[in-house]
């Protein structure tokens, strides 16, 4: 039996037959980790997979569920890791999903250099956290906030850790853009996919999904946008579809 | 009276009162140059706009319709110059065009640096022209291809020419995206609004229009879609709107 601490909880993941472990006070997954997994391309039956900023470990989870690929989820925080590592337990993935909990700094001298066929990263969005703007909570500021890792350093860490050909992929702030692409190229990471999600029709978009292929060629694609609420506040079909599949 | 050469037609230009002279052997504006004239935010009442890659003058006299700034256009084939000045003179708006016929490249020692408020650019597309990909028609060739301008040239050019604080916007094609915002950001025009250009719902974009302002702050926003079609292959009502005006 797994135990739950202080105010977790045991939320429904999917419409699937999945449970993950959240707090309201320490971490709760967000939407945008729901779309990066969904944006992501898999392999099917073999491979390794890596979550980098891994959380309670949402995005294994739910690649878990399209992919019979080896995962890792490497996680900084020792109280999310440790909500991840139960989550895996509850679901009976330990053979399929393993959690570091580490600093992905620290990746790639601990994990083999360019072995992974994907690797994922739902990162910290903001870059300079000063003491006005930073949660007060420190398990969501870190998850929020540029504190352990810069955007320069979780595009290096990826591309170190990716194969030749392999994919990279990330959701992100549209205002984030233009450093992102720069950063995808400097680090040989060829921009391929973008998707940019729109929180409703006639709005800026709020969200990127960015798709980079190590070493690829320079060939970029502007999917169709994502909505996510109707005019009514309703998910739209497709952003239901992705959360609570069809 | 003006004359019309070989196979010039005098086509109307929106629903206003304007005319432009065009050739289906020569140059043909595009809907790209009339939706960069109408993503353009432009001065009202004084100011100066220069247009590069001006063509038969499609922009300069769009953007006169919204302005009242002198706009320069620099166009570097002769004979589509010639078709710009002819259609300024028609539309009697000497005193507010004036066409250059040069090299954009001559543009930094030929006009004062620094001193556009506004510049737009609708350059070549494509990058590479090998024998079989360019066009056996010379003047569509070099409107769309980079055999006289690079992209480079044409950022650089921009830069240069355009006020601090001052506009850049420009159209182009999605695959080029990372190129033109790292171009852009190396020339210090920061990337502010970007917008796709979907030809229908469901489909992959095919144009993008960007806006750079020159040693400005980074803050950029990806504004609302624009869809070209409908289902039923009629304009949308909001590009219908942008044509044919409201």
């Amino acid at each position: 039996m797994v135990m739950l601490k202080e105010d977790e909880r045991l939320d429904y993941l999917l419409a699937e037959n999945m449970r993950i472990i959240q707090s309201p006070t320490v971490f709760s997954f967000s939407l945008d980790a729901v779309l990066l997994a969904n944006f992501t391309y898999v392999p099917i039956k073999k491979g390794k997979i890596l979550d980098l900023c891994s959380g309670n470990g949402v995005i294994p989870l739910l690649l878990s569920k399209r992919s019979q690929a080896h995962i890792t989820g490497v996680e900084i925080q020792e109280r999310l890791y440790d909500m991840a590592i139960r989550s895996v337990s509850i679901n009976n993935l330990e053979d399929q999903i393993s959690m570091v909990q580490d600093d992905l700094k620290n990746m790639p001298k601990f994990l083999t250099n360019r072995n992974f066929d994907v690797v994922t990263c739902n990162p910290p969005y903001f870059p300079t956290p000063n003491k006005d703007e930073i949660n007060e909570n420190e398990h969501l500021a870190i998850a929020r906030h540029e504190i352990f890792c810069t955007l320069e350093d979780v595009v290096y860490t990826c591309a170190k850790l990716v194969r030749p050909g392999g994919k990279v992929s990330m959701v992100h702030r549209p205002g984030r853009l233009v450093d992102i692409l720069t950063l995808f190229r400097k680090y040989r990471l060829e921009p391929k996919r973008v998707q940019f999600v729109y929180p409703k029709q006639g709005r800026e978009a709020n969200t990127l999904l960015i798709e980079g292929i190590r070493d690829g060629k320079a060939d970029l694609k502007i999917l169709p946008p994502l909505y996510v609420y109707k005019e009514d506040n309703e998910y739209t079909k497709e952003v239901r579809e992705i959360i609570y599949g069809k």
